[in-house]
């Protein structure tokens, strides 16, 4: 290995707590040449798409060779398995609770072993703490150059939930949801300009997009160019439409969370 | 050395500020060649014990030769010594106010110095940030391999307060406290399996922990187990009994916090 | 380059979203042995000024040809320019907003460079997040040895607000603002003890430094020292002026926040 072996964290510990140090610890014990890079730790408890959302947002960034470790693991102590997945030349370590499920979505050729090999694991393994005990010890053997093979069998029962799906319902309403609130209230849709192109081709028809209530009818290129207090859509950095307002919250304004209907109605009058 | 050094921080300085990021320039400066890793710099402000639970908790399990660096010092400008303590290959630097206690407690055999060689201190001094004038030049320089004798003489007068511990106050009654409240809510108390084998038996008796004028009644394995909403007992990676909620903040149910009296009442009635 | 690179990071982006490691992903995939440092990314969204003061107070004490990245920058994706700085063996790469301002006003030599080279950003660049795009992949170039020059040319026009300076508006009246109020509470204020030079004299007068209506006339050597709930001003490890309260927040005391008028009336009675 050439370079020094480059492990990312995504969990939901936050940063109060010494879990994520502890975690970081037990990697540097097995591999002291590792990289970590912190993705992210504010992951709110125990929500799984959320982690999903950041890890196919960052992992592809990374350089070939990079180990991601992403542990939001509700299910910490019960029977679900360790999982070591493979898409490229980026490894993945994490629970089978769907928390790759983004990443089987985008990678057309994944494959995934159930991880059983545990004289890799801490001994002994605690029925809370996962991420030191198993998830940590994975991912800083991987670092060494330990095989994927010799970490259990491969397996294609693997759990994924689909990703949610705008839909176009008629022929001028396309209906989908709020994926995510960033930091700066920024609220990010599962819509992309394919779901709804006549908004992006050469002389666009007005449009309505509908969220908790309120209209937006504005399609902007940068955050910048919207005026005081006026909400706007624009394509974001993660390739989907966002509704924001310049230098303030878009989520706060609309009163909006992760989850929400958003209606996209093209070129005239709201349907009944 | 065969790797590159490792030196931890546990600071009560957020993130919000430039304190930490300024303390991790002055111990590259020192030696480039560090590693650093955050352990956790959302301590409570002024928080000794907290401090002091988040290295007890986390440095074992780090490589041998790291250095472990604590600044939590509410007497910061003032006579308190800045020391410096060496347990088994793992060596610690903070300020002589007790945040090392438990470390202390913990370990049989620790050693402690009292650093006064400030010619390895920046110059000046200020009189409000020895994170960056004098404890972090100290882990910078113990790093490049100065050792702990240059720094100052051996003492043993330092600060150390006594964790507190359990008590059996009756046949049937453990009476103990809440020590911390982790970042899900979980309430982790100072009650061991070992303070309550009765709970840990072949055959358990029922039990009742009492927090906050509520009671728990069950003991689960796994966070997981616990039924929606039910409040639980359960042993956390601390080794230590934790009061929790199954996807939920123990803490927020209970109204609870730390400090607070923790009663386990064991087989049958309350006492009086 | 005898030792791995270093990269510190100042951004608004907050750790709640996977941009900060998104960024930090550009940067290896470019520079596998960089160090990277985060400063701060809970800059207030927007707030030129915060990360100025961040980078001023910080970049100093980190060891010749660091890289300092700062991306707080509101006008992403207009024609503001991204630029490139040197002073003395620092280097620095920002929008040309102003957020180097304050490293203007201190470095008596600074060169700097609009940055044109665009074969040196990821393809394509987006509207919304030119610190994946453009700036993390400057740093990481940088980094690599690619000479400052070549990334574009030398600007003088560059964005320089003036920093706000204390004025004595009469002889016994300086007036002032407070510049940052930091995670502790402390009020930093832009007054510096050259600036009320009596008061640090050997036999100072009395004196009134008023906050929102509310006086301060305790001057202490460190945070301990002050008493109880007692309001006090020190210097701090700034050099400026603080207002603090032992173990407390004075902001929350004294319900003030950046940018206030700060007065300091020297011996005896309050000016009309």
């Amino acid at each position: 290995m050439p370079h020094r072996p480059i492990i990312t964290l995504i969990t939901d510990f936050g940063t109060a707590d010494h879990y994520v140090g502890t975690m970081k610890g037990v990697i540097l014990n097995i591999n002291p040449e590792v990289q970590i890079v912190d993705i992210c730790h504010q992951v709110s408890p125990y929500d799984i798409f959320e982690a999903a959302y950041a890890l196919v947002q960052s992992y592809r960034y990374f350089p070939s060779g990079t180990i991601h470790l992403v542990v939001v693991d509700p299910g910490v102590g019960t029977a679900r398995r360790p999982i070591l997945a493979r898409a490229g030349q980026h490894r993945f370590v994490a629970p089978d609770n769907g928390v790759l499920s983004l990443l089987f979505t985008r990678e057309e050729s994944v494959k995934v072993w159930h991880v059983t090999a545990d004289h890799y694991f801490l001994n002994p393994v605690s029925n809370t703490f996962h991420g030191r005990d198993i998830f940590a010890p994975i991912a800083g053997w991987l670092s060494k150059g330990v095989e994927v093979e010799k970490f259990g069998d491969p397996i294609t029962d693997y759990t994924q939930f689909s990703s949610p799906k705008p839909k176009r319902v008629s022929e001028n309403l396309v209906k989908g949801m709020t994926l995510k609130v960033d930091s700066f209230g920024n609220l990010i849709t599962n819509i992309s300009p394919e779901d709804v192109p006549e908004l992006f081709s050469e002389n666009p028809p007005p449009f309505k997009i509908i969220v908790n209530h309120q209209e937006i009818t504005r399609l902007n290129l940068a955050y910048s160019m919207g005026r005081p207090s006026e909400l706007f859509a624009m394509v974001g950095s993660s390739g989907f439409i966002e509704i924001c307002i310049n230098r303030g919250s878009a989520a706060k304004i609309l009163n909006a969370n992760r989850g929400m209907d958003v209606g996209v109605v093209i070129g005239g009058a709201l349907p009944a």
